[in-house]
């Protein structure tokens, strides 16, 4: 009723838009009521003495200096092994159904415990880790205050962790001032390019908060999409022929910063990757102007990154088992 | 006279120690004078943009949360290549004669230049790396304001590098509070561990401010030191027989995080370096409580760690040469 009657007052449809009942809603601020356990998950996050060479971190892959993931197709694993699937952004990855592509953790705690003992990954086992991690006091010492534990278990371990990456949301985009009535924080071209993206069907899967990462869909839907890629999705895990190429929906928050894009990582351009999916998930052929337009939209998804002191990692000791990167 | 006063006194000699005319000066905090060339060499400094692989940056072997070193013996370069040499941390290193183990650079921003166009380490070339930053406005508009120039060179990329680097020092270490007059900032056993150091002969060639870094002497110069390391020191660049294991002392400043140890990285901990090098260099078998009390004062040099906000960088965009890890 209010976007009619601005309407009727000669005002572009566009500029009327208000940001009442969308399907995307704005992200909130971190509310941190643990600031050790967050501190120690940092340190964990950023300490590559949880994978077997000693040079792999978790920022390795999730680099919190670029939107929380490489920027790399598939990932460099232990001995150079090149990744399976594109590594996801661990910004707001708190708001996600499950976690990975295809699901397979139920929240980041458990996604946590994946990379380290990943052969292809980290390459590290639970065991080892947690043995590194004991033989450096400082460590013990801020799991027992943490935790009230004696002695440190992979339980803590990915506990504090998944407490960190719950911190790692980006609030503030321009697109969320407009949400929380700033009408001045998106230009005439970028509200088009939203409003094209819920005309033309994006919406449908690319919604809440996170503009995506709330359910599973099948890549190629009106079209297969061709890739070499050999990822089947859930059915990886099911064995459901109905669950092939069902992946996640990424979120599109920062979608700017999280180049290439799809499971793959096959295209590196934002425009490529819209006329990708209208023609393949919503059977539309875009026109290069909308395209532009919805493009500019997503880059008002880019929201305050995370910022933070770097960590400094307590020393290894005489007792510390030593990486092994060669062997 | 002062010291011999309090002997006659009945204190005990270690005790009395007085922190004049150390052969080892104090650490000075770093003076910033251009921080915004300081904060764009910080985001160089991180940006594995730099790398062919788009993975290994400055920090990925110089890490500033492991005391600026990796804490492995040689290096991960491109493609899991083993390095040659041990990474010396970057810390303090502002204070060394000339950089690299042989001295080959004359100072931080030759030496900056290296590991970026070296295809062992990150296996880039310069043309390709100003390409890349080239292609980033902010970039391009960052280096604008600081230098004032028009195009990015290699020349403004390295010398931004080199000034971050130049604030990467670690004063107030305890032993720096004690030489500054602070006679409580050491316990007795690591006074009596740096009067050790100093009778032992150590201080010939570790002192000044970073203890170390301004000479180059002999590996091996009373027994000769057995590796498997085919390195050969200033040797490899003059050809004088004279110059074979001729290498630049390291800095004794944060040791206690700069594990491994030695230009080869054999040896782990503190306690054997010291044996070693008492042994090999000054022709001394030391016993094991000598050996303890230098240990306890060497972790004594353990400064305050720059601290600093994780740089977040500029995003690629379309027209950014895309990165190459498995090519």
């Amino acid at each position: 009723m209010r976007v009619l009657l601005l309407c009727m007052a000669g005002i572009a449809p566009a500029m009327a838009m208000t940001p009442n009942n969308e399907p995307i809603q704005p992200i909130l601020p971190a509310q941190i009521t643990d600031p050790a356990k967050v501190e120690l998950g940092k340190q964990l996050f950023f300490d590559p003495r949880l994978s077997r060479s000693g040079f792999i971190s978790c920022n390795s892959c999730h680099n919190l200096s670029m939107g929380g993931s490489d920027n790399l197709q598939t990932s460099i694993g232990h001995n150079w092994q090149q990744g399976p699937i594109n590594s996801p952004t661990v910004l707001n990855s708190s708001l996600n159904v499950a976690q990975f592509w295809d699901g397979r953790a139920a929240d980041l705690k458990e996604q946590a415990a994946g990379p380290i003992a990943n052969p292809g990954e980290m390459a590290f086992t639970h065991t080892l880790a947690v043995d590194t991690l004991r033989s450096i006091p400082q460590y013990s010492e801020a799991f027992a205050r943490v935790y009230g534990v004696q002695q440190i278990t992979i339980d803590e371990v990915t506990d504090a962790i998944a407490e960190f990456e719950e911190t790692l949301v980006t609030p503030f985009s321009r697109f969320d001032r407009w949400l929380l009535g700033d009408t001045q924080a998106m230009t005439e071209d970028e509200l088009r390019g939203y409003q094209l993206f819920k005309d033309t069907g994006c919406v449908a899967c690319h919604n809440g908060p996170a503009a995506g990462g709330n359910s599973f869909q099948k890549m190629g839907l009106v079209s297969a999409y061709e890739t070499a890629n050999p990822a089947e999705g859930v059915a990886g895990l099911t064995g459901q022929d109905a669950d092939r190429f069902k992946f996640k929906v990424p979120t599109l928050r920062n979608v700017e910063l999280t180049y290439p894009y799809f499971h793959d990582g096959a295209y590196w351009t934002l425009e490529e990757a819209v006329d990708v999916m209208a023609r393949l998930q919503l059977g539309r052929q875009l026109g290069d102007e909308d395209i532009a337009s919805i493009t500019a939209f997503l880059k008002t998804l880019t929201g305050q990154q995370p910022s933070f002191a770097l960590p400094i990692l307590p020393p290894s000791n005489n007792a510390t088992p030593r990486p092994k990167p060669f062997e």
